[in-house]
This record gives C-alpha cells, structure tokens and sequence, in this order.
C-alpha cells in the first residue's frame, strides 16, 4: 500500500491545485468528524485525502475505466459521467494504491451520489465534501453547524441541498441520492 | 359504463365540495389541453374528471384496496399512502364505472407521480391537476403560461416545482416523479 507522500505526490501530479487543497480539507474536516461521531479517524482522513482522485479525468477516461471494471452505467450516469469519479476513485485506490479497506473503498465510492443505508464512514466522507472549510455556498454555515450535533441531519441537509442544486441546474437527479434521502426521512418517522 | 351523470353523482357524494370543483376544473383544463396538442378531447375530459375520485378515502382504505388489486406498495408509498388515490382511482373507474379505455386508466393511475416515457393523456391529465383555474400557488401562472407553448417544457416545470415542495414539506420523494422528469430532460439534451 502506498504511504502518504506517495498518495500526495500522485494528488499533486493528477488534480488542479484548489482540487488538492480541497482534497486536504475533506481529509481534515473527515477526521474531525470521524472524532465527533466515534469512527476511525486514520479511516477517515485516508478516504477523505483520496476521495476526489479521480476528479480530474476527462469524461471519456472515467467511462472507460468504469467499463474496464464492470461498472454498471446507468442513464444518468450515462448522461452526467462526471458522477463517475467516486467510483473510479473507488479502483485508483485499490489498483494503483493498494488499499483494500473496504470501509475506505466504499466511502470513497459512494462520495458523489450517496445510497440508502450509509455506513458511518460513507455519511462522513459525503459530509465532509460538502463543509469542507473551502466550500462557500448558501446555506454551508448552516449545514456546518447541524454537522457538530447530528451527522444524520446535516446528511439529509446536504442531500436537499444537492437536489435543489440539480433542479436549479437543469441536470439530471441519480437515484442512489433520492433513495439516500428517502431512507433517512425514513428513520426518523 | 356509468353516464357523466351517473360519474358526477358518485363525485359529489364521495368527494368534499371544494375536491369536486377541482375535478371539474380539471376536466375543462384537460380538455382544452387536449384540444391544443391533438389529443382525444373526450377522453381528456373524462380522464380529468374522475382522476381524484379516491382522493377523500382514508389511508387504510387506500392501502386495502391497492392490496386487493395487486398494486405493489412501494416504501414511499407505505410512508405516503395518500399517493395511492392515483392507483385506486384506476381501479373504481375500471370496477365501478365501467370505464376500460386504457389511455383514461393509465392518465388517472399515473397523475399522482407521473413515470417516465408518459403517454400525451398521461401528460395532459398531470398537467391540468397542476394548473386548472382554482390552483393558486408561486409560479402556477409561469406553468400555465408554458402550458399553452410546450406541453413537455410545462410537464418539466410542473415536476420541478413538485419536487421542491416535497423538498420543502420534508416528505419523501417518488422515484417515479424523479425518473419522468429525467427521462424529460434527457429527451431534449
């Protein structure tokens, strides 16, 4: 398994240079709430650091390592590829990098879209790119502060943030993120 | 087949009185739709006229009688069972009324959620739920003036602005709402 500078000298080789500030920042704002919420810091910060190491590839590159990897391309995949770097982020991690955490892998994989039925390390690398100190949007300071008191409430802040965002785009909505939101409405009923 | 009216009859004594205003608006609203973009005015007419005819049931009866006609009830529409009077009110108009036209079933099932690939009456009826004359809510008179451009682009809207006011109200969102208008902007891209 590659040891941190490695992983930060191929961040540095492969992302935009605020992509890679970003990157230390989910990676810092993950451990924290990794502490916060009892989960495994050193899990955390990892997948936080290599969430978005994909983040860069052209559409056609994602597309092609997905169907390499017998990634399912759904239409809304098929029609917004850029969804697709949190699970080739998923392989880069585990070809190229050698982990094999699967707590990490699927943090890493889910990052972009969410599914129903979280695990904790999954809730905390989708929330930390979100708040992550860089991000300024409408409404962060907001999610910042439910972040300190419940991680389910700031997710599912998150979540209808994400789909008001795409409505306001125009783009499309990915189910796992509808099914996301759905399920934790669900629990609190 | 029941008369129009034998069909009104049935609506006025299982519908409150407001709920069956709104039915007839809808029927006129449908039919002038369905003049505009050369579907079955007929048809459209009567599709609007019933489509809310279980509308004023209780959840437990919407829910028996989805379960006595096979209907699968999905997890949103176990938290929400009041998205059912689309459904049931499938089943009345083919049961009691006699109505057996699939194009009116089909628009009646499906105005509640909409679904992808939606026929023009399926269109029409959803649509005319959301605009006839005594609809008042922010943005219904952007919707109506699209309405009389482009059934599709006024369909889109209608989603969006279903989608943010569940969004809104904290319910849970129907994946089939979510798939018809991805399916819509898909078409047009």
């Amino acid at each position: 398994m590659w040891d941190e500078e490695q992983i930060e000298q191929y961040l540095k080789a492969n992302l935009k240079p605020k992509r890679y500030q970003h990157s230390l920042g989910v990676r810092d704002t993950a451990g924290k709430l990794a502490n916060r919420y009892g989960a495994d810091e050193k899990k955390a910060r990892l997948a936080g650091l290599i969430h978005d190491c994909a983040k860069c590839m052209s559409d056609s590159d994602l597309i092609s390592i997905a169907n390499e990897n017998g990634i399912n391309i759904d239409e809304v995949l098929e029609e917004t590829p850029n969804l697709l770097h949190g699970v080739v982020a998923c392989v880069i991690a585990k070809d190229k990098m050698g982990i094999n955490d699967t707590d990490i892998l699927s943090a890493v994989a889910y990052h972009t879209t969410g599914r129903p039925n979280m695990t904790i390390l999954e809730k905390i690398i989708y929330l930390a790119d979100y708040i992550e100190p860089m991000r300024d949007f409408p409404g962060v300071d907001d999610i910042r502060q439910e972040a300190e008191k419940s991680l389910d409430k700031a997710l599912l802040h998150s979540f209808n943030s994400t789909i008001r965002h795409v409505l306001n785009k125009g783009q499309l909505l990915h189910l796992n993120t509808i099914k996301g939101r759905n399920y934790l409405i669900s629990q609190y009923k």
